[in-house]
Order: structure tokens, then C-alpha cells, then sequence
């Protein structure tokens, strides 16, 4: 079992905390904003006195909620035996690939992608194949050609995350009818995860893969509460899907772990009365934390970021030798005024040899004048850094 | 993905409450029995405005009190960083199954078995090889020689359920001093899942794999906050090792779905606070339960089930032609006055050909007026069944 790269430096970030030094944390997508109060109240408020499982596909009332309540409005139209409830969103993914793949089948994925993708192809044996995408064009998706030569008889999935995590791009209409044009043509499955739908700084809607016309059979989709809420911790997220053996097959893994938490789906189902207003001040307030986010970052001499579209992450070149020790050494062996910044050194994010090996992701997850402390260590300890190569 | 025995008759069972039958769940393991207030109150109390991550190995202040405050007390001596917290039972069997065992590897189990030791063993691809325990000598441990006779360069770890689930029964300290013989004679694991301890009818106190002297590197225990309180819905579990390794794999899991849910973690830290009465009149009523289902069983013509040790399960051998065909016939083509009754096909929970094809499982998880029903309605259908071989 590979460890976690992102939580590899958790204990220097420890120690540092224990030498009386204030660590600005943006190397994991934590925010720092309240859950919906309709969440709180809903759990508070709950009238269980007997706490037992719920049905292995979710409670029937959150999955008619979830349906009606969310995913009409977000305009995606399901019916709610089309949607299993999973413990988190890392379930989701572990159950979609399962489906999708048997032992040593083969997974495209764009690189730089969220490493847990990497993770539970290693535990189920799935052999994930990567489609490289460049800083230097703002992780676009390339042409549809890169996709097609990794073809082989054992591709059976394509996954994408959009908008992405780490690297916050949000992929187009175009870009996602043109990888279900791929995905139809060689009869793969499109394993879409959207759990960022609500954090897309365009005017553009947010287009699902749920909406390309004519895959309904092959697309699943991903989600979580864990982001659009504020609720990482109640690890409800769910697998979505218009092909009936998905949904059977899924349940079956569901019912192996009997059911989702309970008190989860409570407060999941507080969460579908979330006002509109609830989304709008968080989606200002992140688009304010990535404006500063990335001025100050691009201004920094040697430093390069695109400005992403979505979520609230970022990844950016930094002129070291190797991020990974520099990250190490900002926890270790630097402050500036008793304070240092943590972030993910971002080759983990890659599978092609030799990338990333400069690249930080930061997630944009405080407000703007704890921001400004943290970009200012930051900036700092690019300065002092003795692996600088400027 | 196999599908699970226990819940595929699920759909006939909802067919006949639509037609207006009342059904008795005695088939799956979810009791009725309210849990403790402390557990309700601390989710109704709880101060959390923003329910982010907790640690991936739990929150402290719960490995914290599961150390101190429970299991000091029913004689298991751990520290805290010996604890992981898992998303209910079944994911600590998962992890600890992919720790102990690689792929092609071997786990002994003694059939029979809770079946989602097979869905795990069927997932990770592990070999579960089984030591037949028979119904006529009431499921007691049989032979170490019989465990010998399946030893190969690819067995890992021992499997054992104390008090048991399908059969209810308890080992005694011999029992499992003699199994720690064998695993540190072959330095195999042996997985101890005890979820049942609270649910032992004997004089004899609840000896732990945990206490076996000399094992501490080989001994991983597996438990859950389930049965214990009431509390199926939370998905709070545990993975105990004194193996520093085990341990240190075991979080490595736990990085890759982020946490165990929250609120779980906040009920289960007020569940520590339970009172011994609630433990103590809990037993009693399953005593009660117990002595009631078994007495009315052992009274049917040609039924025999020896009676249990422990947990709120027994395995009956009943006088049809096929045990899964009986359990459904009760459902599609029987009922006693508007009611019958719901029971487990025993035949899933073993391996070896042919077993428990007259077998089935009983959970007495209802009040005795609702047994007492129950039982009329199984009574009754044993004698009206078209395949009865008496």
C-alpha cells in the first residue's frame, strides 16, 4: 500500500507547530468555511433514538432529496433509483473503478490527477494509464489523439475530474462532448468527478458529463457533499448512473459494507434545503482568496501558475530543485517572522517520469488576510531557499 | 461481485408487506433495542460549525477514551497510537485482510462463517480455506489438526468471529490459546474479531485474542461499536495491533478514504460514558430472548440447533429438502394468520460442498411477544412447506 503523499509531511508540519511556529496550511483541500446552518440544525434537531442501518443504497429519503432537491436544479435529470449512496466521495471511486475495470485492465486519466485515483488502481490492480497535460497551456485538454494511442483492447474507462483537483482547470462543453465521442467510439466507460460543480468561476454553466447526449449507458458519475457543504467530515458523497448494471453492481458493493453513516445522511439531507445565497458567498469569497491567490504568486520571481477555472486549487512552477525537499525544508528548517506556509510537492500528481519535479500544488483555502501572511512565507522561502535554481 | 445472500431475499420480503403481510426480521442482525442516551445526547450537543476531516486515524480524543475508558475496562491494556478508527466493522475486516494476506495468499476461517469474510477474501483475491465445525457438536473448535492439515508456505492469518456470527458460539480460553499456539508455531496473524464481547451467557468472562501471552506481534483485533450500543447506523469500528507495522499499514489505508464519518466519531465518544446497567439489561433480555427461541425451536418436529454461547444468532437444522427455497417459499406462497416469518439460508455462510444446504440462521433481535410470533409463523410454515422431508 503506497502512503498518502500529501500527508507524508504532516509530522515536520507537526513538529514545526511544537517549536511555537504558526503553519498556514495550504497544502490540503480543508476549507475554512462554516457548514450550512440547515446542516447543523438538521443533526442537532434529530429524532433517532435508535441508531441502526440505514439501507445499503442510502436512505430512500435522501436519494428522492438528492434527486429532487439537487441534481434537478443543478440540471441533471435522474431518477432517484439511479443514484447509491457512498461513505464519501473515496468510496465512490473506489466502487466506480471496480466496476468498470477488472484486474489489469487499463484507466486513462490526464495528468496532473488527484492521487487517490492512483491509489485505488493499485489496490484493485488496474493498470492507470496517463494523458500528459502542460502548465504551460493551462492543463488543457490536448487532442483527442493522446487519448487514442493509448488505446488497447483492455481500456475500458476514461476518469476525469472537473473542475480539477489538483490543478483547478474546468474543461469546456466542447472538451467534454469530445472525450464522449472517444469514450463512445471505443465503448469505455466515463467515470466523471464532479464533486467541485459548484466552484466554476466562468459564466458558463458547469456542464456534466450526466448531459452528453447518447452515453447515458457509459457515463458514471462521481460526487461528494464533502466540498459543496463544507462538510468533508460526514463522508457522504454517491455514484450516479442511467445504466441499471452500474447501479446493481454498486449496491452489491454497498451492501458488503452494510450501509453509509447514518448521521451523514441526516445531515446530507439538511444540506438540500442550503439557500442559494449560501453558494454564491462561498463562490465570491473564492474567486477573491484565487484573484490574490495567484497575483501574488505569478509576481513572484521564477514563479509561474495558470489561473484556474475551478475548485480552489492551483498548481505552480517554482524555481527549486526539488519541491518536494522544499516544501520539507519550509517545515523544518524555515520561518519568516515565526510563521511558514505548507504546501503539496506536486510530482506525485504525475506519472511520467521527470514532471512536477518543480511543481507545488497550493489549495486557496483560507481567507484573503491569512493568505497574504501565508504568500508572504512563502515568498520568503523561495528567497532562502538553498536549492534555489534562479 | 458476489451478491450477498443475506440481503438477495430482500425483495420478497418487501412483495409481501405490499400485500399486507407482517414479516419478522430474524434474518439480519439488527436489533431493536434503543441506543444509550449519552450516545444521542452528545449528537444533539454537539458544538461543531464547520464538520471538517479528522484525523485519519481518528480523532485523539476517541482513541484516547476507546483506550482508556473501554477497553482498560473489559481487560484489554492498549495506548491510544496502537488504535486506528475504522468506518465501521467492515472496513476494519478489509484492511486487515490486505495487511495480513497478499494476493494468492491463504486465510483459515472455521466455517461457518459471516459471509463478508469471503466478499473481502473475494475482493483482495485472497484463498479463504476453511476448517469445517459441525452443527452436532455444537460449532466447537475442532482439532488443531485439522487447522495443520491446510498449513502451506501461503498461509498468513487465522480468522476468527468470538463470540461467533452465524452460530453464536463461544470460545473458551483454551480454545484460543491453543489457536495462538498454532499462529505463533507458523507465525501466521491471527485476526480476532470480537464485536459480540458484550453478548457472552456464560459465567466465564470474555477472553481476548488481545491476552493470548507471547502473541502481541501476530494478534490484530477487529471490533466495532455496532452491536455493542445500538449503534449499526454510525459506521465506527476499530483496528487494534501491538504490531507497529500493522498499525502504520492500517493508517496508510485510512489516508486513502480521508476519515472514519465524524458525528460516527462523536457518538461513539459519548458511548463511552454508557453505564454498566445499560450492558447489563441488554443481556439479560438477549438471555431472555435467547433461552425463549432456542427452547421453541429445539420443540419443533425435526429442527435442532445447539444452543449459543454468545452474540444473538443461532444456525437450526431444519427437516426441508433446501433451506434457501423454504426461506423464500415463507415469503412468496406462505403466511400464518397475515404474518410469517424471515430467516437466513444457512447454506452461504459455508464452503465446503454441500454443508448447511438445511441450515438456516435466526437472529433473535425481537422482544419475546414478537418471537413468540415469529416462532408460531416458522412452526407453522416448517409443517405446510410442500419440500418438508419428515
Amino acid at each position: 500500500m503506497p502512503a498518502s503523499a500529501i500527508r507524508k509531511l504532516v509530522p515536520f508540519a507537526d513538529e514545526a507547530k511544537s517549536k511555537g511556529i504558526k503553519v498556514f496550511h495550504l497544502n490540503v483541500g480543508a476549507p475554512d468555511i462554516k457548514s450550512p446552518q440547515c446542516v447543523l440544525d438538521a443533526v442537532r434537531n434529530n429524532k433517532l433514538d435508535h441508531v441502526s442501518y440505514s439501507n445499503s443504497a442510502g436512505m430512500m429519503e435522501l436519494r428522492k432529496a438528492f434527486a429532487e432537491k439537487y441534481y434537478r436544479k443543478a440540471g441533471i435529470n435522474i431518477d432517484p433509483s439511479e443514484l447509491i449512496v457512498t461513505t464519501g466521495g473515496s468510496e465512490g471511486i473506489d466502487i466506480a473503478l471496480q466496476i468498470a475495470c477488472d484486474e489489469g485492465d487499463e484507466l486513462l486519466v490526464m495528468e496532473p490527477f488527484y492521487t487517490n485515483y492512483y491509489t485505488f488502481c493499485y489496490l484493485n490492480k488496474i493498470n492507470l494509464k496517463v494523458v500528459h497535460t502542460d502548465i504551460s497551456t493551462g492543463f488543457r485538454v490536448p487532442s483527442i489523439d493522446e487519448f487514442e494511442k493509448l488505446v488497447t483492447p483492455r481500456t475500458k474507462a476514461v476518469l476525469v475530474s472537473n473542475p480539477g483537483n489538483p490543478t483547478g482547470t474546468l474543461y469546456s462543453k466542447e472538451d467534454m462532448l469530445a472525450l464522449g465521442d472517444f469514450c463512445k467510439k471505443h465503448d469505455l466507460f466515463l467515470i466523471s468527478d464532479e464533486v467541485y460543480r459548484e466552484f466554476c468561476y466562468s459564466d458558463e454553466p458547469h456542464f456534466s458529463a450526466m448531459n452528453i447526449p447518447g452515453l447515458e449507458q457509459n457515463v458514471i458519475l462521481l460526487d461528494s457533499v464533502s466540498k459543496r457543504y463544507n462538510l468533508c467530515g460526514v463522508r457522504i458523497g454517491c455514484i450516479i448512473s442511467h445504466n441499471k448494471d452500474v447501479i446493481a453492481s454498486a449496491l452489491k458493493f454497498g451492501q458488503s459494507r452494510l450501509c453509509a453513516p447514518v448521521y451523514g445522511q441526516i445531515a446530507t439531507l439538511g444540506a438540500m434545503d442550503t439557500p442559494d445565497s449560501y453558494f454564491e458567498a462561498t463562490k465570491k469569497e473564492y474567486i477573491a482568496r484565487r484573484d490574490y491567490a495567484l497575483g501574488r504568486l505569478n509576481a513572484m520571481e521564477g514563479v509561474y501558475s495558470p489561473v484556474p477555472g475551478g475548485a480552489f486549487y492551483t498548481i505552480a512552477q517554482i524555481p527549486v530543485d526539488n519541491a518536494e525537499n522544499f516544501c520539507k525544508w519550509m517545515l523544518t528548517d524555515f520561518n519568516y517572522n515565526g510563521m511558514t506556509t505548507m504546501v503539496t510537492p506536486a510530482q506525485s500528481f504525475y506519472r511520467t517520469p521527470g514532471c512536477g519535479i518543480n511543481h507545488i500544488r497550493l489549495a486557496y483555502v483560507l481567507e484573503v488576510p491569512e493568505l497574504e501572511k501565508a504568500m508572504d512565507a512563502l515568498e520568503a522561502g523561495l528567497k532562502a531557499y538553498p536549492g534555489r535554481m534562479i
